[in-house]
């Protein structure tokens, strides 16, 4: 973390800035300091930094150019999307001496062609407007995020985003069928292909998608579109010990033709202090429950019958002493209430007090002994800690947050935060899972993986970083 | 294309001889050469070649100190699973001076987790072995082709193969979560991890996936599974003109809620073919008609209506003009019935005559324009030449076959075999198609491939290549 104050961009060799500030034109480019200062600084705010320049290009030609010119004059650039990231990928670090590049004029939907279930955007398009064009269509596009009203496509590929659809339709990485990127010296590869079969070699768009801008910049994209779903059927369902969850996930995938969209983890505690602490949320099931669960099945057409199968498969599974209580939403503002429950966790676990978050992820069939083990080792080094697994149990990526103990200082909470996530991580990655589930490695872990990763995959992980990008233009200190 | 005589084994220097025969014991090598010929030439016999041992390593620890050995010594590896392939990927070259490495004896199935929808596989296990176990588990591995009975499914992982299920689950790429690969300097990767969502770092097991055995040797791999369908809708529907292909695909993706499984084009000349050809094959519908459409849907539960729906969907598609006739197949062996009349394409063909093969794609949306013109350009070549389009419409992969003029000369036909794959294929990239949909490169396309992908990307692959194979150990002159 850096405390510096706010301070003017480093000079960059005069030749260089004329040369970029030609490429791009006046609307390309700023060292204002009232414009770049939202842009150095992340999300969380845990890392502030400084730029020579913020470059605002207006094509991948532009983009191309530009870098051309960087890696020229060895000048590292750090991309940035929508500036939503939660690991500091996209912050530039504090010596100044990088060119900031965002992505946002690169905006356009260059096409849609519903019949091929296809659609090609630009980088810096808002991920809610790729959507909303998506469904103009008759289609889905179903990447889905707390962050979609400002999070950019590109930034979604460069950290393969994942979010609350992953369980039917994939991570980023299994929505792009072809991507264009400029590469660390300047060249454009246009592999805006939009095959759903070509085995003609690596497949090298995979390596771009999640590399967080470290290997090139990704500047458009072919996304795969679905059938829009017509209706969504909700229920909220209570167990009283975790695998039962699984058994439940698995009956629901079976019973449904595999159309659970969401199966999503709610624990008592969630539950208390969304009700504690948010305005307008109530407690869907009389009775308390140690644990909720969260499921969403989608039809794409109407008449599909799969609310009578979830309601027959609920009843099945409480005569089966599986699940002790259960709903279903009648009404799209009934399902509503119950995603604002889910929604509301996190409001009501920041007005509680300190909290330290992670983003873990293990197999699905060891959820149940994630939870436990971690909670009982958090529980050992700090009693009085509450530990609140909720979130995406059907990815098995549950967000494992340790609340502070009532009426403890935060601040001292605080400061055992790296003691409590080394415990966190150690766990998860002993039952095969990993440290990072959706957020990336970025600064913040980049560091921390090296605790777990295979000094083997770390290696390869060099090489091929020194093999596209031998002088460290793209975005250095990220990731590897 | 090569027509040596068998020969006799390439002498090994004898300090490697002995340490590869010491790390395998003695069931893990031979040099006799009748166990060796069936594995020096590929399933089409367009490459024999020769190797100095075959060496069938009983464990991934046994692989990787082959590896190691061959490495120092500076002798290739060719890697080989089920010998099943299509381009000569995994056949030796004719100097003898390889290593080929069989996979056969990795044939355990590691484990399966129901609950966790995944299994861990050798690579040496049959696709079909793989299928049974899921299915024993009540789960379903979708992966599905002709060579089943034989393919392993490391060689499937290796050239991401395709086959009849892709337009619902995906290629081979897409069904994958960890991989144990062997690299070229022998060190052991354990990339088995079974996660769901796993966000730290480049996605490394996508780059083994599809290569080939160029960067390092399968070892074994963690699958997803899926439910297993309970029931499966086939239907037979007659059209006249190929776009109202895609309009109907589209509907039945809709109607169904994403639950087709195949879509599968037969021109009438594939229909007529196979009733010449092919006893037991019957026409599924009165009247000639331009094309057909095997369409087939899956559903994991009984009672899911989908039988109902897709009978509404044809009902209206033939009121709408769009389709001219159709049959449901009403039991299991009507639907093999139906299945049979696909699969004796292939074999009518054969019985017709010589043709020339091609596996191109194109996107979705251009397949009736990629028929329509790359017919136009053959039949202008080579007056008389029968184009036959038939197999993945629903993944824009037709397996697009030049049958010879009728009465003529096989041989002289073939002579012209590659001025008209070259228009084939010159017309598929010209529609943003691939020359290679689902075989991969190998030693067939290799070359040809240097025409159609752009430079930049050709080096991208060839940087990679010498990033984690340097000494060009890993199956030297394929694909790359």
């Amino acid at each position: 973390m850096s405390r510096l104050s706010p301070a003017r961009s480093v000079a960059l060799p005069s030749a260089l800035r004329a040369g970029i500030e030609s490429a791009v034109g006046p609307k390309g480019w700023t060292d204002a300091p009232d414009e770049m200062a939202p842009h150095l600084v992340d999300l969380r705010g845990l890392y502030r930094g400084r730029a020579a320049l913020l470059v605002r290009p207006g094509s991948a030609a532009e983009v191309a150019e530009v870098v051309r010119l960087c890696a020229a004059a060895r000048v590292p650039i750090v991309p940035q999307g929508g500036n939503t990231g939660l690991v500091g990928g996209a912050t530039p670090h504090e010596h100044g001496g990088e060119i900031l590049l965002s992505l946002a004029r690169l905006d356009r939907i260059r096409s849609i062609d519903a019949l091929d279930y296809t659609m090609t955007v630009e980088a810096g398009c808002i991920l809610r407007r790729v959507q909303e064009a998506a469904a103009a269509a008759d289609r889905l596009f179903p990447l889905s995020l707390g962050a979609e009203g400002s999070c950019q496509i590109g930034g979604n590929l460069s950290t393969n985003a994942g979010g609350i659809a992953v369980l039917r339709y994939g991570n980023a990485r299994e929505l792009v069928l072809g991507l264009e990127v400029v590469l660390p010296d300047g060249r454009i590869w246009d592999g805006l292909r939009s095959l759903r079969k070509d085995n003609t070699g690596y497949d090298l768009k995979q390596l771009f998608i999640g590399a967080e801008g470290t290997l090139g910049i990704i500047t458009a994209a072919v996304l795969k579109l679905f059938p829009r779903p017509h209706e969504r059927i909700t229920a909220f369902a209570a167990i009283d010990a975790l695998p039962a969850a699984l058994e439940l996930l698995s009956r629901c995938r079976t019973a449904s033709g595999d159309a659970v969209t969401s199966f999503e983890l709610i624990p008592r505690l969630g539950l208390d202090l969304a009700l504690r602490h948010v305005a307008g949320t109530t407690d869907p099931l009389a009775g308390r429950h140690a644990h909720y669960l969260l499921i969403e099945l989608s039809a794409s057409a109407p008449g599909s019958g799969l609310r009578e199968r979830l309601e027959g498969l609920l009843a099945q599974a409480m005569a089966d002493g599986l699940v002790r209580d259960a709903t279903l939403a009648d009404s799209e503002a009934a399902s509503r209430r119950l995603w604002r429950v889910r929604e509301a966790i996190v409001e009501g676990e920041r007005a509680e007090g300190a909290s330290v978050k992670h983003d873990v992820s293990v197999p699905v069939s060891r959820v149940p002994r994630f939870i436990e083990l971690a909670s009982r080792r958090v529980e050992d080094a700090l009693p009085g800690v509450r530990p609140m697994a909720f979130g995406h149990l059907g990815d098995g990526n549950v967000h494992f947050n340790l609340i502070q103990p009532a009426g403890a200082d935060p601040r001292a909470f605080l400061d055992r935060r790296e003691a409590l996530s080394r415990i966190v991580h150690d766990t998860a990655v002993e039952l095969g899972g990993s440290i990072s589930a959706e957020h990336g490695l970025g600064r913040l872990k980049r560091d921390e993986i090296r605790r777990y990763k295979p000094a083997v995959e770390l290696d390869m992980m060099r090489r091929i970083k020194a093999a596209l990008d031998p002088d460290d233009i793209m975005n250095p200190g990220k990731v590897v």
